[in-house]
């Protein structure tokens, strides 16, 4: 547990408070030591401002608070919720299946001891981020992602474009979401948007066979340590209710799931048993214990299965198959499609926001940009809208495998047909042929789309395609991706973002080695490849040894030139 | 070094003959096994062709060639050498330090027991593969890299348009180059140009302080077993001229240096005693023992030197660094550029190519693209004119540090000033701020400056920036670039790319794992990593779980639908 909470080296948990709310924003600020010159014989020091970066470890890495994970984190947004006078604490679950497990003794070892009501938009009244905005209204939770977006503004010297107004524009015109469950207010709040900076999601989750509650809480903490922005729960597992509630309520980030994986585990894996009613509770389940974004496959309709099957690799989507399978064994349509509007009215009393699946999105190569996948998109801009029209918040999911010169067309039909609603994408790897290493396959691809549009990049580890990853895995999946989100910030030209670069490459510079790991993203990794070669701080390391190392000669150069 | 040499699984070393001339071009073909489905309760088989894949490792994959490091391996091109008729074996090395280490008897536990004497051009005679193609004249050389170029035709269906003709006049127009030093026939031909599958360099070499020679014989074998194309030997320490023999009598694929940190070594490393005269019979030393192409620092002048100085991270290129100081040293001018010709006149008796080093490649996002990079690149396209006209063949070496939306301009400008002549780039690093993790950050840019134009990528490891890379770190290394080249291919439809891809993915979908690992870039691992979590051959792995695994649901889909 110490490894996965110890805040990171020379840093500080710094709050920046808002001018609209009493709000605080957390983020970390990297204490940087000095530059020491010696000029015509004189000593010179410069300091080195620190520099600011976003922080999604929320208070795991703040020593002053004392974490508990049995008893939750802090409640941040839920003083802002009530507040709003918009919503009412139930009495009791609403969902049957939440009854059913709240009543089961058997279950009390495993159990969230601090489990609270939840809550529920009063009848007649709407709730969301979106409904918010398109009042005109800016939220705590808009002012909050307005300022987390701006980093080192003195450094920069300017003013960014990006305040309360612009982000409370944006969600009205569905071009951003912030995924804000009522019922998840340990959350602090993010912003998922093209002209935000490009953030990460993370897939944890047990599968049958393998891990335990704690190992699920630890893999969620450590995936926010390394920079997650979201977090998906993918358990198909047992005890997959008592797991997610321990992971909501220690979570500082949005937390997805894919709803149907649930119900299927209800019906004991027999999908011919899967039913809207069985659906219809699991959503309720999971919107009152606080998931803030269901991925559902409600794009996918009978018509698409047989392009599908024309394919290389088929449908390689785990929702999307199973909803193909339940069509073809009762021959009808998508109850997901179907009943929309009502999953809809079911996700705006809690402000769930929708990720629509791509059931259809390409498993390799081969199939990337194909029939399968416009067809089912056009069918996800058309659900968009509907999804819009309840005030929901909505998000594109994409692929999947896509060769690079494919990416620029997938974004462009995304941003077409969805009307502009945020693109949210699977890598894309661009290439089938290196299992073992598809976090660096699939980078590649995240890096390109996410410059060209896309808002949210979803990991892949290096144990895709073969196994579930474990802690190790999740470290250099995040790692991978915490590149290319920020390559594609540099590329966007974000506000701020090339101030740690410019930091980090003047202290490599001047060979002040520790600066240059703490505002590394992975200051430990850094720091324990330099160790491997070096005895100590000298102005070298073992790549090129004393007599060759170029800043070396270069930084003498620099000197006589000076004088 | 049973663990460097053993052949991959299912793989089998063929060699394709040629039409011209009587060679034989070694290539790996890969097994696969029959996809069995029962249709209506009949099983059906399929037979799945195998896949032809590039091949770098020489015969250390061949089981019928028995490998004794200390003789060498097959000195396949030495024959069409000779019977061009326009070379003669020297009665001795012609280098005064080549004769100084050859008397030397301190070193004869060291030394490479089988030297052969060292062939150069008969006075008056062109020998460069460059002069030849401008006489119209395809040399076995040219025929072997267009057959080599060619895989997996019978499965395409098409002949592809890369045939010996197409060759010469890509060498003959200076836009490919094939190095291949009359005195490394070890080495099987290659091609690096736009129009040919992307090549992928490696960096070897101990520094100062580190590894023997053994172990440097060892990394070179090995780099080429993961997909090295060639390979720089940067060895900065003691006997670099005796490690620098026993890594090219073994190594398949060209061989590059740095001259200059040789000559350096010379004066032990005291800038100011460098001379041209050091250097140049460094050249001749080097060129005799048979190095394919040296870097050489001849665009960066004395003017340069103080638009560098401006920048966040001054000079990064060693061999910019080195001449930088000695030009400020001496007031003077590159010697490097003023004996320009004189070094072409060396390079061309033994067709040794030159790569044309970019002293002055970005070392941080900040430097990326600017007044000094691209005043070098100006100069570099004179050379590159001045080395044509001595039929000497030219690669032009680029960053470095370049975010994703000024790689374009990048390759654009080295195109046009360097007259169409290959590009070689390092990377580039998409942002600073990984280090530990730059193979990741660079291979994203290399993939896009791959797909831009660039003939051959140079890997970057883990290491990168914080000591030497280790064994493992070579291999992270080649297949994250083989991953770029690849995606690059497939981003540019180099004919029979995507083969590999395509039975990679049916595979994956047939639950057929073992062809799957086969097939892929790095086998070994994939295998490791689906064991991990895997107990026999399943139709699923431990990432969805038996119920939940989507291929296996669209195979049963399918099954219904084709019923």
């Amino acid at each position: 547990m110490q490894e996965i909470i110890k805040p990171f080296p020379s840093s500080e948990k710094i709050y920046v408070k808002g001018k609209i709310h009493g709000i605080e924003v957390g983020m970390r600020r990297v204490h940087l030591t000095d530059t020491v010159r010696i000029k015509n014989g004189i000593r010179e020091i410069e300091k080195n401002p620190p520099v600011v970066v976003y922080d999604t470890s929320g208070p795991f890495t703040d020593p002053k608070i004392t974490i508990d994970l049995k008893k939750g984190i802090p409640r941040l947004r839920e003083k802002w919720i009530v507040a709003r006078g918009d919503v009412e604490q139930l009495p009791e679950v609403s969902s049957e299946y939440g009854h059913l497990r709240s009543e089961d003794q058997s279950l009390k070892h495993l159990r969230f001891e601090h489990i609270r009501l939840p809550y529920r938009a009063t009848p007649g009244r709407e709730i969301s981020q979106r409904y918010y905005a398109g009042q005109g209204v800016i939220t705590p939770e808009m002012e909050y992602v307005a300022i987390r977006e701006n980093l080192n503004n003195e450094a920069l010297g300017i003013s960014s474009h990006i305040t309360p107004e612009f982000v409370r524009e944006e969600i009205a015109a569905g071009r951003a979401v912030i995924p804000a469950n009522i019922n998840h207010p340990e959350a602090e709040p993010m912003i998922i948007g093209e002209k935000f900076s490009v953030k990460l999601n993370t897939n944890i989750g047990n599968s049958a066979i393998s891990s335990g509650i704690e190992e699920e809480v630890e893999k969620a903490v450590w995936s926010c340590r390394w920079g997650g922005d979201t977090l998906m729960d993918l358990s198909t597992g047992n005890h997959i209710h008592e797991t997610r509630e321990w992971i909501i309520r220690n979570c500082p980030v949005p937390v997805g799931t894919v709803p149907i994986y649930q119900a299927l585990e209800k019906v004991n894996g027999n999908i011919e048993d899967l039913t809207w009613d069985i659906y219809k509770d699991t959503l309720i389940e999971q919107a009152e214990q606080g998931v803030d974004y269901f991925t559902i496959h409600a794009g996918l309709l009978k018509a698409h299965v047989s392009l599908a099957m024309k394919r290389l690799t088929g449908i390689v989507s785990r929702g999307g198959s199973i909803m193909a399978k339940w069509m073809q064994i009762h021959d009808g349509e998508n109850f997901l499609f179907t009943r929309f509007e009502e999953i809809c009215d079911i996700l705006k009393r809690y402000d769930v926001a929708v990720s629509l699946g791509d059931g259809l999105r390409p498993g390799s190569i081969y199939d990337a940009n194909d029939a399968a996948q416009f067809a089912e998109l056009d069918v996800l801009g058309d659900l968009t809208e509907k999804a819009w029209s309840h005030h929901v918040q909505v998000i594109i999911e994409g692929p999947g495998h896509v060769p690079m010169h494919k990416i620029r067309e997938n974004v462009d039909r995304q941003q077409k047909s969805c009307h502009g609603a945020p693109f949210y994408t699977l890598g894309p790897l661009t290439t089938d042929i290196a299992p073992g290493y598809d976090h660096i396959t699939s980078a590649i691809g995240a890096a390109q789309i996410a410059w060209a549009g896309t808002s949210m990049i979803c990991y892949v580890t290096p144990k895709e395609h073969l196994g579930l990853p474990d802690k190790e895995d999740v470290r250099n999946g995040i790692i991978a991706y915490k590149i290319a989100a920020h390559a594609a910030d540099l590329a966007k030209g974000f506000p701020g973002a090339e101030v740690r670069d410019n930091a980090l490459s003047k202290a490599r510079f001047e060979f002040r080695w520790k600066d240059q790991f703490n505002l590394s993203l992975d200051p430990e990794r850094a720091l324990e490849y330099y160790k491997v070669g070096s005895k100590s701080d000298e102005e070298y390391c073992t790549m090129c040894g004393p007599d060759f190392c170029a800043m070396r000669l270069s930084q003498s150069v620099k000197c006589e030139e000076l004088k």
